[in-house]
C-alpha cells in the first residue's frame, strides 16, 4: 500500500482521536481503519509494518536489551448515533464526544503518536493494533496473532491501552463460568409428593452461593478481588409438572494466584455433592510489576497501581510469558456507554507519562 | 338431524367404548362424535335432547324429587398411533387398547348405555357429553354451558366419569399459580459487589418452600393432602452480567376447606417480604358425599370414597351449588399415554355400579 496517509499521526493527539473515531470500526468492519492506519505507519522509516487480516503490527529494531509492546483494539461496539465526535469546553475543561472515544481509540492515538515520533525508544518497541475485541473472544484478533504469529507479540513487558482513568491497573482476574445441575423426579403437582422437586433441590446450590466469603489476596502487591455469582438460572418446563431438572449457571471470577486448574478444584469442592460441568474458563494474569521495564513504567506514569479485576486481553500476553498492564486515557464506565466521551487533557497527560517512559 | 344412530347405545356397553373411540375427536374435533351422540340420543323418546356447539345435553323429565347429573367430555388428546382400538384377552382378562380407553371414553360408554336403557331411573337424570376438556381451562365446554345454560346443569348431586379406577374420588382441590418476583441490582461479575444478585436473594423463597409444611386436612370424611412446589425459576440475562430479578413460579395445590381468597392470604403471609402476583387460580370442590342421593350413590358402587388430589371439572359443578364425584372406569395413571388402555371387566362393573344406584 503506498497511499497518502489518511491523517497526520505526528500531530495534536486529540485531533488524531477524532480522526480515528470518525472512521467508524464496530467490529468486523475494521477495514477501513486498518488500511488508514497500516498506511499511516509505512510512512515511518524507523518501524517495519506487518498486517494480518485487519490487525496492524509496527516495530522498531534498534538491538535494545529489551522490547516492550503496546497494544490496543481498533473496533468498537455499535454507533449509538454518536459520530461524528463532537467537543465542548476549552483548555482543561475540553472534552471529545463519540462512539470509540473512550473505548478506545484515545489509547490507540497516543501509541500511533509514540510510533510516528520516537524513532529512537528507550526500549525496542512493538506497536500493536487489532481487530474483533469486542464480541466473541474466539474472533479477537490478539488472540489470533497469539496462534499465528506468537513472535510478533515477543516481548519484556506489554501494556493495554484499554480505559484505566489513565492509572496502571495490573494484571487481570480470571473467569470461569460451570453449570451446575441439580435433578429432580417429575410428578404431578396434586400429588407433588410422588415426585422430587429440583428447584428446591437447587436451594443447595444457592446456599453455598449465599454463605461465600470471596478471597481478597494480594498478588505482586496488587489487592484482589474475587467474586461467585449465579448468573443464569432455569428450572421447570409447565406449570403441572413437579420440575425433574435445575440449572444455576455460576461464574467465578479468580484473583491471578490461582490457575485455572485450581479455580476449578475450588468449584468441585465447594459444590462437591453436584453435578458440575466446566462451560468457559480463561486465566488470569499476575501483573508482572517486579519486572525493571514495568517498574520504569509505573515511575514514568505516576500513581499508585491497583488490580485489574475484570478479565481483558493482558491474559492473552500473560500466556505468552509477556507481563502486561492496563493503562489508557478514558473513565472505563463510559465505555459502551451512549454518552462515551473522554477529556481532551486525559489523554494528552497519558501521552505525556508514556513519552517519559520511551523517550 | 334424523340420522341413522352411528352406533347401538343399548348393547354391549364395551363394544360401545370401542366404537365411541374409533371415532378420533381429538379437542377441537369433536363434532363428528358429538353428531354421532346426539343423533343415538334423540332416537330415544324418553330423553329431551339439548345441544350447545358440541356439547349435547339429555335428560329425563320423569318429576322426580331429585335429579342427578352424570357428565362426561367426548374429546382426546391427540391419538398416538394408537387408534383403530384392538383388543387382547378374553373373558376377566380381555383389555382393550387404544387412545380414549381410559380418558374418557368408556365412562362415555356407560353414560351413554344408561342414558338409552334407563327409561325411569330412581332420579331424573340429565346426562352431559362435552368438548374441549383436555385444553385450556377457558375453552372447556363444561365451563360454557356454566355461563350460557347453568339450568341444562342444575341437579343435587353430580358424578363425572373421570377415570378413577371405578373407585369413587369426592371433590376436588384447589389450585393456585404466583409468580414470585424477586429484584436486584445489575452489575459487572467482575465488581459484583456494586449489585446485588437476584438469583442469590431468591434463595430465601426457596427457604420457605423447603421448609413448608403441607396441610393434611379431612373435609366431608375424606383426606386430602395439600402441596406448594416451585414450578418453574428464571433469572438472569448474560453470562457477564449481576442478575437484576429473578422470578419463581409457585403452585399451591389446597383442600376444599380453603377458598380462593383464603389460600392467597395463606402465599401473601408465607411470602410476605417478596412481591407475590397471582397468575391464575381455580377453586376446590367440596366432596358433598353428605346429600342422600351422593349417600346412595356410594352405597350403591361400593368401595371407600378418597379424596380427589387434583383439580377437576366437579369445581364446576360445585360453583353451581352441585356437589359433585368423580367415578370412572380406567387407571388414571394411563390416561394420555401411548399404550392406554382399560380392562373390559371394569368397564361393566361401572355399570353395574351405577344401575343398581339409578335403576
Amino acid at each position: 500500500m503506498t497511499s497518502t496517509p489518511a491523517f497526520d499521526l505526528s500531530g495534536d493527539v486529540v485531533a488524531l482521536t477524532r480522526a480515528l473515531c470518525d472512521i467508524p470500526s464496530v467490529s468486523g468492519q475494521e477495514k477501513e481503519i486498518a488500511d488508514a492506519v497500516e498506511i499511516a505507519l509505512r510512512a515511518c522509516p524507523h518501524l517495519e509494518v506487518l498486517r494480518d487480516g485487519d490487525a496492524v503490527v509496527a516495530r522498531t529494531a534498534l538491538g535494545r536489551p529489551s522490547r516492550v509492546v503496546l497494544a490496543g483494539h481498533l473496533d468498537t461496539v455499535p454507533v449509538a448515533g454518536n459520530l461524528p465526535t463532537t467537543t465542548t469546553g476549552e483548555g482543561d475543561a475540553e472534552m471529545i464526544h463519540g462512539r470509540g472515544t473512550v473505548d478506545m481509540k484515545a489509547g490507540v492515538a497516543v501509541f500511533l503518536h509514540l510510533a510516528a515520533t520516537l524513532s529512537e525508544p528507550r526500549h525496542d518497541v512493538t506497536y500493536v493494533f487489532y481487530d474483533h475485541e469486542e464480541v466473541a473472544s474466539r474472533l479477537n484478533g490478539l488472540g489470533r496473532l497469539v496462534r499465528t504469529h506468537p513472535d510478533w507479540l515477543a516481548g519484556d513487558f506489554a501494556v493495554l491501552g484499554e480505559p484505566s482513568n489513565a492509572a496502571v491497573e495490573g494484571g487481570c482476574q480470571g473467569t470461569m463460568r460451570v453449570r451446575i445441575t441439580v435433578p429432580g423426579m417429575a410428578a404431578h403437582p396434586a400429588r407433588s409428593w410422588m415426585g422430587s422437586n429440583a428447584i428446591h433441590s437447587a436451594g443447595a446450590v444457592l446456599d453455598v452461593l449465599r454463605a461465600y466469603q470471596p478471597r481478597r489476596p494480594v498478588v505482586d502487591g496488587l489487592h484482589y478481588r474475587e467474586g461467585l455469582n449465579a448468573v443464569k438460572i432455569e428450572g421447570g418446563i409447565a406449570g403441572n409438572v413437579i420440575p425433574d431438572e435445575c440449572a444455576v449457571f455460576v461464574n467465578y471470577r479468580f484473583a491471578p494466584d490461582r490457575s485455572v486448574e485450581e479455580a476449578e478444584a475450588h468449584l468441585r469442592e465447594l459444590f462437591g455433592s453436584h453435578q458440575v460441568e466446566v462451560t468457559d474458563a480463561a486465566p488470569g494474569a499476575r501483573p508482572g510489576l517486579d519486572h525493571p521495564a514495568a517498574r520504569a513504567f509505573v515511575e514514568a506514569v505516576g500513581g499508585t497501581p491497583t488490580a485489574k479485576l475484570g478479565w481483558t486481553d493482558v491474559s492473552r500476553f500473560a500466556a505468552l510469558g509477556v507481563p502486561a498492564v492496563n493503562y489508557g486515557p478514558g473513565d472505563p464506565l463510559l465505555a459502551h456507554k451512549g454518552d462515551e466521551q473522554c477529556p481532551a487533557p486525559a489523554i494528552r497527560d497519558a501521552l505525556r507519562g508514556l513519552q517519559a517512559w520511551l523517550a
